[in-house]
This record gives structure tokens, C-alpha cells and sequence, in this order.
């Protein structure tokens, strides 16, 4: 492993804190480690990533590489991740050198691996989408059939932002999507396509003491299998079913076992709300905090993980809206960022110093306020004008 | 000049923003420019300082030394500082050399020299309190006598958080303070004590076009001449005199040509308001700003020396307090984070990075609310917290 990196004890007194992948969920922990004076330390791949070009404490290495990743843990007092895919002989090795993960193995191995998911929620009585192991194209066949003639189909392992999943309508779709080779340890899962009202997701922190908070519940929107948008509160919700999808999220954050934070996408139907996906990390659904909650995501990931008493999720205005800057046609984003906080001097921008690619995410944008059209239309225009024309 | 940084490129477009000086300001205005995407480099001293622990872009080399600050400034595209103190032959060299510097040499003589901000604003019509200059102890008698037997003497140039400042009773303390040496360039300066109400502070944050805001005008509490406290918006003022502070400012920054943040502390009496300090930073009476403003005043020190259209600096509650957390008996700060948050998951803790000395800055707590003898309480219990028994 080569370490460019100045890596300094911290204050007396203060934990060093790893974070393992250099994305922009490492760059805004970063952020809030920094607030509370924690030493922070990142693993990226390379120096242009969006966390390095930040964090003064990046070292350089194969976060997959468990060497790599052991050496890196070795000098930290606990150690985060920035995703989930982890590959298991990784944890493993940091594991048996005595680091302390936060999330552990087990609870990340739920996050990891879909089928495993979905047995241990089912188990434990957290409603999800009907759903069943295939193995071929008959099995296949045979679900999509008793389910109204569509389905969703995944690989259990290894997908993330829309990839490794795949909505099919006929026999063709299914055919087609079980051409992808399946990787080690990877099994072909198959799921009702649930006919939802709104996607949601909720966020709990939790401690290692079992100690949780739960975020405001949130509505998110999906293009092209990517987080666009999300309404924190979740507009067109009943109290009931609000209180039900944090109730899920706080016993999933207790039968996984889960340190930090936990996401859980779910699907809200006219009875009920089931689950979908889960994150062990800060995520995309819950960027509004930074500007909307009392804490952010990112700072309670770092209390929780750190085993501090948590900070307040609470909302501090009615509504807040995120629109996700995606790559798009414009290349020069700081180009129309003059005439973007111009028009909108509430508005809130962060940009993760990434280079721009089609579909890559660069940054998000955050309104707030009281009238929730307002807000979403500001938070919608300031990440369109960012963003440039719509490509072809 | 070392330089152990590793320096990028910015994604395209953005620019490289680079900030003289390794303390406290420079951390949280990287946090801001880190926010907007911003190339943001440090020129520091040493690794440990508050910012370089977290700026990836750190560069070390003596940021007072001509040939360190031209070399670290032709590699950004605007230079700023986090302090006033600038050698005039540094800033006169990285002019030479093509440097961008905001704030420029011409306004930052008015924060570096006392005198002759005296004399700009008082021929701008702008309130201070009686002043003279004195060469000697009989002239700085005659001055104490002629107002009640109280005068504050300064020196000039070169003071900042109450070093430089002598209040004084007698001649005995005239002629003790009058022992100090003055440096080169700098004069005895000698005010009337204003029998103030209470200090206030107004932040302006102004464009390279003249474009300024202000943010709401606060109450600054000292102890041994240093910012203890902060309240947004002050209190037990008036709005014809709130509004007359913040004219104040706006004129002050229109006559120094400032770019960036210019915090313009002053005195209220019961008739009026006078100007006492400058400072051309973001500043320590703005702190509250990060939580409890629409926009940081770093965020807007950012945007104003970029040229970027400003943000909202409207405060988002009723009521913030911040309270510094100043270096006292407790050695390690860490060791009290757990009870304080526990004791209260609404307040803001923003801890610096630095070791514990005995009257050192070391971080701020800040709460926010709707009642403002309860939010105080929470800002005072928090840092009181921190920081440990009074020292003896």
C-alpha cells in the first residue's frame, strides 16, 4: 500500500475514525467528523477521488485488498465504510487483526448479499415483496407467470444504483436478463414488481448499545434505477403507515445488528409498507439532513459508530427537497453556478468534485421551506440548471 | 518552502481557492468551499494546525515570508487570508506577482493599522469615539484627563484578541502600558472608555462589484478581550440602531474596497452605536452563522472572493447563542463530548483540532431556539462542559 498521506495522532483524548472508500459519502462524514475535532482517516483508491481531494488524512490502497484495508484499519480506533460491497475476506482480515468494523460482518453480510435479506426479514416478520430463489429460465417463467406477468429480477449480490436489476414484462425480458453471468456467490433472485403509490425510505442511527434515532420518514424518486429526488417529510402519508415504516427500520437496525446508519427503501401500497433494499452507510435519501435536520446523516454515523449519544434527527423546516445533480451534458458545472445562486439565494449546493460523466452522480442540491411545491420547484430548477440539457 | 501536499486540479471549470493561514477559520471555510466543489488549498506552518489536519491541500512554508506566499499564490486562482496580520511586503510581493488577493492590500491596511482606520472613517462621517494619537506619557495624561480619568490605550498595529489594548485607570497604568515596546510602523493610539450598553457586531459579506449583505447584527460578549459569547440577533436594541450598525458596515466595506467578510465591531450607547475594531475574515462574532443562517459566513466569504453571487444570510431561528469553548482545566475535551451531547442532542459542537493551552480557542458550541434565556442556558451548560473547572 502506498500512503501519500500526513497522518497525525489527534488531540489527546480523541479517536481516529477510518472510513473505507474514498466517494462522496466519505467526503461529507469528513465534514461532519471534522465538526466534532474526531481524527478521520479515508482508504481511497486514487487522489482525485471526491473524498482525497478533501481529506488530509487519505491513504492510498486497494480498499478491497484486505491487506490493504488491514493496514489501514491498524492505525485507526474504528472503522466505517462509504459502501457496502466489501468483499468478505476483507472483513475477514481486519477482523482477525482485532479492528473494531462498524457495521460488523453479520450486519453488513444483509446488506451485502439480498436473498440472505430477505430470509432474516421474513423470518422476523418484516413484511416484503413475495419473492423466491431461481436457479433457470423455467423457474423464471414460472413466478413471472403466477405474478401477473411481470416480476423483478436480481442478482442477490454485487448490484447497487439500478445495476443487477432488471424489470421484466414477458418470458423475453427474463431471457434476456439471465444472459448476465452470475458471480461467485451470487444466486438469481425473483421478486413481485409490487404496484406501489410512492417509494420511501427510512433511516434510523444506531449505537452499538442498541440506542436508535430514527429520521423523518421520506419519499423518494427513482430514474433510471438511480435516487433522483427526495421529499423529507414523505408527502401523502399516514401518520400509521409513517410510524410503520420507522418501526421497520428500527427492527431491522436490531435484528441485523446494524452500527451507524441504516437505510431502508421500502414501497408503500394502499394497506401496507414493505421493504425493499437496505443500506449499513449514509445515503442518497438522507442528503436533505445536512441542511434540513437538527443532525445530519453524516454526523450521526459518526456519533453512532464512535458510540456517542446520538444528535437530534428532527426536521427544522415543514419541507425539505433534494434534487441529485447527475451527469448530463454540461461538462463544466461552475459555469452556471453564478446564475443558479442568483436566482436562488436559499438554495443550498454541494458539489463532490468529481469529473463529469453521463449518469454519474455529482452533487445534490437542497431547498427548504413551507410551501412544499415551492420547495421542490427550487431544488428542481437549481439541480436542472446545473445539470445542463437533457441528453439525447 | 516544503510542501508535502498533494495539489490537483479541480474538476473542469472550478477554480483554486487558496487561504493564508493553518487556523480555525481556514478548517471551517474549507468545509464551505468544500461544500460549493471548490479547489481549496491552506498555506500553514505545521501539519497540526487546525486547518492543515483537515485540508487536503495544505501547503507549509511561513505564511509571513514573501517568497512562501508568492509561491503558494501563483498556484491559485484568488488568495485569501484567515487573518489580518499580513506583512505589507508579502502582500505588495504576491501583488507584484499577479496574485488575486481578496481582501486587497488597500483594504486590509484599515484592519492592520488602527490609526488609520480612525482616520478613514472618521473623515467617512462614520461614529467612532474620541481618539488621538500619542508620542508620549504627557500626552496620553492630558488625554485621560480630559475624559474623566479613563482612556484605553492601543497599540497601532500588530494586536488582536486583547493583546495590544490596555484599559487604563491612572497615569500608573499609562506609564505601565506605555513600557511595552513599539514595534516598527506602529503608534500609541489613545480612546475614550465608552461607557457602553453593550458590543455588537456587524458582518457584511461584499462582492469584488460592490454586491454586499448583511447579517443580522449581533451581541458580542468579551472576557479579558477576547469573544466569550455571541447572540444573533442581538438583543435590547432597537431596530432604527440594528439598522444603523449594519449601515455602518456597508459603509465601511464600500470605503475599504474590502472583498469577503468584514466584521465591524462596535460599542452601543444609549444614543448611538460607534465603531470600535475591524476585522476582514470570517470572524469569530459569524460562528453562529454555520447553524443558524441560511448561508455560513464562510460560505459567503467563499462566494464574495470568487465572485459568486451571495447567499441568504437570514438567520433560520429566533434565537442562536454561540459560546466559545476556551482552553481551561479540562486537558482532554473528549472525555466530556459524550455527557454534553447526551445532555442535549440540539446543540451544535464545532471542536477545532487543537491541543489544550490555557486561554486558547479551541472550539465553539451553538444553540438555537425560540426563547432565548433557554437557548443561552443550553450554549453556556455545553461549553462550560467542555472546557471543565474554572482555572484558579
Amino acid at each position: 500500500m502506498k500512503s501519500q498521506a500526513r497522518l497525525l495522532a489527534p488531540p489527546e483524548g480523541f479517536p481516529v475514525l477510518g472510513m473505507i472508500g474514498g466517494g462522496q459519502l466519505s467526503r461529507m462524514t469528513h465534514q461532519a467528523a471534522g465538526g466534532l475535532g474526531i481524527g478521520f482517516r479515508v482508504l481511497a483508491q486514487n487522489p482525485d477521488e471526491s473524498a482525497a481531494r478533501l481529506v488530509a488524512e487519505s491513504v492510498f490502497g486497494d480498499p478491497d485488498d484486505p491487506q490493504s484495508a488491514t493496514e489501514f484499519a491498524s492505525a485507526c480506533d474504528v472503522v466505517t465504510f462509504d459502501h457496502e460491497q466489501v468483499p468478505p475476506a476483507t472483513l475477514a482480515a481486519m477482523a482477525a487483526a482485532g479492528a473494531v468494523l462498524r457495521p460488523g460482518p453479520q450486519a453488513l453480510e444483509l446488506a451485502q448479499d439480498k436473498v440472505t435479506m430477505r430470509q432474516r426479514l421474513q423470518e422476523a416478520g418484516v413484511p416484503v415483496p413475495d419473492w423466491a430463489v431461481v436457479t433457470d429460465l423455467g423457474q423464471a417463467r414460472a413466478f413471472l407467470k403466477e405474478h401477473g406477468g411481470q416480476a423483478v429480477l436480481k442478482l442477490s449480490r454485487g448490484g447497487y444504483d439500478g445495476r443487477g436489476v432488471w424489470i421484466c414484462h414477458n418470458d423475453a425480458d427474463l431471457a434476456s436478463a439471465m444472459r448476465h453471468p452470475l458471480s461467485p456467490g451470487a444466486q438469481w433472485l425473483i421478486e413481485e414488481l409490487v404496484p406501489f403509490e410512492q417509494e420511501l425510505a427510512a433511516l434510523v442511527a444506531r449505537r452499538p448499545n442498541g440506542e436508535t434515532v430514527a429520521y423523518p420518514v421520506v419519499r423518494t424518486l427513482q430514474r433510471n434505477g438511480m435516487c433522483a429526488e427526495v421529499i423529507a417529510p414523505a408527502p401523502e402519508i399516514s401518520a400509521e403507515l409513517a410510524a410503520q415504516a420507522q418501526q421497520i427500520a428500527r427492527s431491522v437496525a436490531e435484528l441485523s445488528g446494524v452500527v451507524g446508519i441504516l437505510a431502508v427503501e421500502l414501497f408503500q401500497t394502499p394497506q401496507a409498507v414493505l421493504v425493499n433494499e437496505l443500506a449499513m452507510r449514509p445515503h442518497n435519501s438522507g442528503h436533505w439532513s445536512i441542511d434540513g435536520a437538527v443532525t445530519s446523516q453524516f454526523e450521526n454515523h459518526v456519533r453512532a459508530v464512535l458510540d456517542l449519544p446520538l444528535g437530534d434527527p428532527a426536521q427544522r423546516q415543514e419541507w425539505s427537497v433534494m434534487v441529485n445533480v447527475i451527469g448530463r451534458s454540461a461538462q463544466d458545472l461552475y459555469e452556471s453556478l453564478p446564475d443558479v445562486v442568483a436566482a436562488d439565494p436559499d438554495l443550498k449546493i454541494h458539489l463532490y468534485g468529481k469529473a463529469v460523466r453521463s449518469g454519474r452522480k455529482l452533487g445534490h442540491v437542497t431547498a427548504f421551506g413551507s410551501d412544499l411545491a415551492e420547495v421542490a420547484d427550487r431544488a428542481r430548477a437549481g439541480a436542472e440548471h446545473l445539470m445542463g440539457a437533457a441528453d439525447e
